[in-house]
């Protein structure tokens, strides 16, 4: 049984926002308040450049409703960052500070909910303070639409955005196909490095429909395959629908979205409005058809009224979770899900050691994508079809969603 | 009392599509089939095309549930089409063809559901017939995301499409405030003429989080007023976020989507991207700050998941109206909505010429938008709010939408 640890805590978000990342907040947030042993509660602002700003908020300040509808608001509401720290060996400015803002609030437990970066952070942050002599309890939370991070089934924030995907792409293929000519639609969709959104673009055309073609950043791209592919499809039917994750690469790595344009590839001329629209006016060039290029943008990874219950309820208890076993004395974890399929859809959690997290990404495996390279296959529906059900009970005001409204009250 | 006609009716539906679109289909086709002097109630395939290509779906051999789920079903199911017929005085030819038609399945009533155009093709046919001596009962039902229809409060499918594009822009304007460096975004809504759309941004910025400018076509369109403008907020806060609607245009006319790039109008090299990122780059070369362009493409049409009760209610009450008044001997009108909000919004069909609605485009009042020309006022909220009001009952299958199946047993 570890001792018990008195003291102040922090809770910052960072990275890309996701639909799903304040119930993680809320679910930290709220055990917190809880915990005997929590003497404060802190909400970093701008996840770690408020503790290094000193600019924290005082969470129990916070009007309790008020705090329980971040369950339904998208976004950080803390506000985030994208900062990386230094190697402490290298420059230990940053870690000092933190350091001297920790002993100022007294602060014992560091929760951080993040992506891979942010975990490489939680374990820079913990190490520095064991070797200061700091005793502090760091936990990471994980999150990311990208469920790209390692050790765990998927990630909070994945499920939320997999589902706006699929029922956008549900919606898109019916209004693609409306009128009786030809019509080519590109879909892009976000994943630089791991094609975990773009599968689930899939899921439209499994229930119902959707695109025809899907292309993973797992698997090379080729133009000539692609204009094979669509080929192929419009020799049946005269209607296209096609998703691409934004990260899709050549065989020498260079990103499609940025692939330099000449006669020879089919691009007939400078695209800047995105991958979408270049792949629509190549198909264009080509076909004579009518096409439309439309990129999901920021909406697939903010679209908190389509966020699934499983996810919701999934991110609240990660951060939860961290929050009750750092109390009981855990430390230098994120907290992961294990899940089993068979039989019904189980997820607990689980702890894994934040350095084995740290910036490792996390693909979608060959087995679940065609040989052929352009779809995923039944293996992938499975595994993502849990994660998108349920509609959690969302507060509206004037049939438009009520977010939280948190005072803010900075801490002296 | 008008004389009982008895024969088959023929629904179509025409131009873009809308979330509420088969809605008004549904109210038509069901009360076409519990009437009793219409003896077969056929659906035209992609709207009058369908017709002149004798391609009609017989309704009767539908499921009755899940004809009923194309309350749930976004895009026009039967399929659409564009097409402007000639005026019959210069070409009777495809007239006649629709007369062959008609006798052919004895059709002695037809509802088309569509806008502008698609109320010049019904008043079109309907003369002809009566010229020709065959007695049909023509009626219009409206349908525009666009609300731009003359004559009636609203427009079905506008009221849909305004909580999605509010909706949506709660969620991104949360999302682009996240991080504490500065931040423009850009968000291009449809409207080629009339920024009805565009005004329904402002919704989310009354009721939460939203656009802090937004711009109509039903002001010019000037960009160093447009730069003002941006400075003006820019002063005050680090984020901005802009709603434009697709049509807006400089004085001369031209529209801003369009306009030469050149050294001097801020436009720093071409961008095909469209409106939004080409205005998002401009305020790039001049601020310097992080921007983004968002198109809300044809998701803001079609997204059904996110349809207002009250549009698909009354689209449906618009499809039933239209059938109940021919059947009672009424024709050559189309249904209008009449609307009271003083004390609680109420909506009553009335029925106006349908010679006085084709071809005129109904614009947002002028007194509706501030006199800088930068939003929308109260005025046009309290218009526009009981439109989007309740979340209709939508039926889902692994938690994503179920659409209608339909047969689409072709009339031989």
């Amino acid at each position: 049984m570890a001792t018990k640890l008195t003291g102040a805590c922090i809770i910052g978000q960072s990275g890309g926002p996701t639909a799903v990342i304040n119930a993680s907040a809320y679910g930290a947030i709220r055990a917190a308040l809880d915990a005997d042993c929590i003497t404060k509660v802190y909400g970093a602002a701008h996840g770690i450049m408020g503790v290094l700003d000193d600019k924290l908020y005082v969470m129990d300040e916070e009007d309790p409703q008020e705090l329980k509808l971040l369950l339904n608001t998208p976004s950080s509401e803390l506000g985030s960052c994208r900062h990386k720290m230094a190697d402490p060996e290298a420059d230990d400015t940053e870690y000092k500070r933190i350091l001297e803002i920790f002993k100022k609030y007294n602060v014992r437990y560091f929760f951080y909910n993040g992506g891979n970066d942010s975990m490489d952070t939680c374990n820079k942050i913990s190490k520095y303070m064991q070797s200061a002599g700091w005793e502090c309890r760091v936990m990471g939370i994980p999150k990311t639409i990208d469920n790209d991070l390692f050790g765990t089934d998927h990630c909070p924030g994945f499920g939320s955005a997999a589902k706006y995907i699929a029922t956008s792409c549900m919606e898109i293929a019916k209004d693609a196909g409306v009128y009786d000519t030809a019509q080519i639609t590109v879909v892009e969709i976000m994943g630089r490095h791991a094609g975990w959104l773009a599968g689930a673009a899939s899921l439209a055309t499994y229930f119902g429909s959707g695109p025809d073609l899907v292309y993973l950043p797992e698997t090379d791209f080729d133009l000539e395959k692609f204009f094979a592919d669509c080929d192929a499809v419009l020799a049946k039917k005269n209607k296209l629908l096609i998703a691409v994750s934004e990260g899709i690469h050549y065989a020498d790595g260079s990103f499609v979205s940025e692939a330099a344009v000449s006669a020879t590839d089919g691009f007939g001329h400078a695209q800047l409005g995105g991958l979408a629209v270049k792949l629509a006016e190549a198909l264009k060039n080509r076909t004579g058809y009518k096409v439309r290029g439309i990129e999901l943008s920021l909406l697939q990874r903010c679209g908190a009224h389509l966020a699934s219950a499983t996810d919701l309820q999934e991110a609240e208890m990660a951060g939860r979770v961290a929050v009750e076993k750092a109390v009981e004395g855990v430390t230098d974890k994120m907290v992961a899900f294990e899940c089993s399929r068979d039989g019904g859809y189980v997820c607990s959690p689980k702890l894994i050691p934040l350095a084995d997290v740290a910036n490792y990404e996390r693909k979608v495996p060959r087995e679940w994508i065609v040989p052929e390279g352009n779809n995923v296959n039944e293996g992938f529906i499975n595994y993502c079809l849990p994660l998108i059900q349920g509609r959690p009970d969302r507060p509206t005001e004037q049939s438009l969603p009520r977010y939280a409204k948190l005072k803010k009250v900075l801490a002296k």
